[in-house]
């Protein structure tokens, strides 16, 4: 077996060990007899499970008490219509839009209030996030929405916005673990897991209690409210049970990693070594304005389309893969979560200089 | 490592050499150096499992070309909303009500149009399967909607209902792929996967093609619409990658064990071992009557709660588990899925037989 170096945007790279143990355990899960695939979401052995995850992650974000954590299904893309529907009790939210993520969010959102753009960075291409500090928030505004870390454009929020006392509503799918948060901040954090924390399939919900409620718009279907699963503590009905196994596998992996402090300095550390690299090469330009670079999404170009394609094709060949870059920025995009090691990012890097020396 | 053998009604016992399988390649897929968990879904390799998993499916099922089939999320349930969103043009369904599932997604219809309950079996604890063939069909009805194998009430439809020409919706959640079907007679057949195929966290839905319009009810997420996922072979968004990487293993195995003709036998024989036990014994009884016996279900009792627990804990002892039956039925349910081998039903009636001589 020969494990590459995975760049993947999403669904990403995991942890060796976590895989490992998932391995060993396929057959017998700790002695119960069988996979946890084949467990009763309602059995003593899937409900320790299902509630250690919640409680490590609860460890690591420090939730507070008046936060619910929801385990759920159908992706960030199936949230941009749950959030409208359950907190738009005055018909109105105001978005930030700085990528194709946001983009779509607030398109869905229209579908069922007003939903103001108040800021964008579609004009350069979303390769900055805008000035937040002084935003026109609407005066009736249920929420203010953001995607924190943009996995295409490969921009992050250094500063939440001011939302002028507004809720907020962050997407972090593509930074969720990658950093301490400070919860108290947001009225609802949310994201898909496959980029920082486990298989596609689970979207996770942490939302704070006072906006869960009844009062939901007409038509909510029953699985779109949060209630119903706030209720039921993510059991209303069968959830995506693996799922939610291999993401407590995940948060055992970063407790003992050192928690999100230790994520934090890895992280920047990985980043740091790519965006040096970058700021003097060259051949190889970052596309993201400095001050608003992602640590996990790290978007690159030659400049030479026919270049970008060799290198990511001699790059592939390497052992280091999935490096295409999305088709609305072009050339290459290195993702690189928690779970992919230092020593792959100093390999690649080694490797962008070999390249850059043989094709000058 | 020792297998129990596992009666859960779902999530619910799969092939050992699939998970076999799933553990060998958990850390490296084929060579490609990573888990199917990590693969990006729009990648070649992704690509080949999902369309693999897709063509065994057809074939197994001899569906149609003017069938689609779509992987999705947020379980049965979310059907339950779906379906009307999706087909009640002219605002009305008729719901034959046999089980809890059935009455829930009745009542999840009624939220978007009129919902009218045919036929219902709960005046019998839905301990039958009522004569549908000849029922007061809606001129109107969109569709009529049917829960064809009821998991907690251990009931199956031996024909289907006379629909007078409407379209039929089928919610075949529990005896999935157990036997061959003509898909023609239905307009959508649809059931989550977690009891006769993968993981719990994907449904799939096979829908004829004329069903699938823009023309849904306002206010449908985009999620929730068919044709959002049916115009992008079901990578609309992240799909739940591994859970149908799963299926698609199961689906191969189908294929080798001989086909759904091949599964009926082996299914058929393996419910007759339980029913003929069961029909003779002087301590258990079945609870359905004879005419509407699932294949795949099998509900009992003793008549004696106490009796019932000690059955249960024992049993368990000895290595038959999740015999306990829902709370609204009582008793003992024995789920006996496609990979539930013979032989696990053997020692169960062996297991039974003891008891009742023991506790006579």
């Amino acid at each position: 077996m020969s494990r590459v170096y995975n760049f993947s945007a999403g669904p990403a790279v995991l942890p060796e060990e976590v895989l490992q143990e998932a391995a060993d355990e396929m057959l017998d899960y700790q002695g119960s007899g069988m996979s946890v695939m084949e467990m009763s979401h309602r059995s003593k052995v899937y409900d320790n499970i299902i509630k250690t995850a919640e409680q490590d992650l609860r460890d690591l974000m420090n939730i507070p008490d008046n936060y619910k954590v929801l385990f759920l299904q159908g992706g960030a893309s199936q949230q941009f219509a749950m959030i409208p529907m359950n907190l738009m009790k005055n018909g109105v939210a105001d978005y930030i839009v700085t990528g194709q993520w946001a983009k779509k969010a607030w398109q869905e959102a229209s579908k069922y209030g007003k939903a103001n753009k108040i800021a964008s960075s579609e004009d350069k291409t979303f390769s900055y996030i805008p000035d937040c500090s002084d935003l026109p928030i609407s005066e009736d505004a249920d929420y203010v929405y953001i995607c924190e870390n943009n996995t295409i454009y490969g921009t992050k929020y250094k500063e939440l916005p001011n939302t002028k006392g507004k809720t907020l509503v962050a997407d972090v799918s593509s930074c969720f673990l990658s950093e301490p948060v400070d919860v108290t901040k947001y009225g609802v954090i949310y994201g898909g897991v496959q980029k920082n924390i486990g298989p596609a399939g689970v979207v996770i919900v942490i939302i704070r209690e006072d906006l869960i409620t009844e009062d939901v718009l007409p038509g909510t279907p029953t699985m779109l409210q949060y209630k119903t699963h706030a209720d039921a503590d993510s059991l209303y009905n069968t959830p995506p049970a693996y799922g939610i196994y291999i993401c407590g596998k995940v948060f055992q992996w970063l407790k003992k990693m050192g928690g999100l402090e230790a994520m934090k300095k890895h992280n920047e550390e990985k980043a740091k070594i790519l965006y040096d690299f970058l700021d003097q090469s060259e051949m190889f330009k970052g596309t993201v304005e400095p001050a608003s670079r992602s640590l996990m999404n790290v978007p690159f170009v030659t400049g030479d389309a026919d270049l970008d394609a060799k290198f990511v094709k001699e790059a592939a060949e390497a052992g280091f893969v999935n490096l295409k870059g999305h088709r609305t920025v072009g050339g290459m995009r290195a993702s690189i979560y928690n779970a992919m090691p230092i020593e792959g990012v100093e390999k690649l890097v080694a490797f962008m200089k070999k390249f850059e020396e043989e094709n000058a």
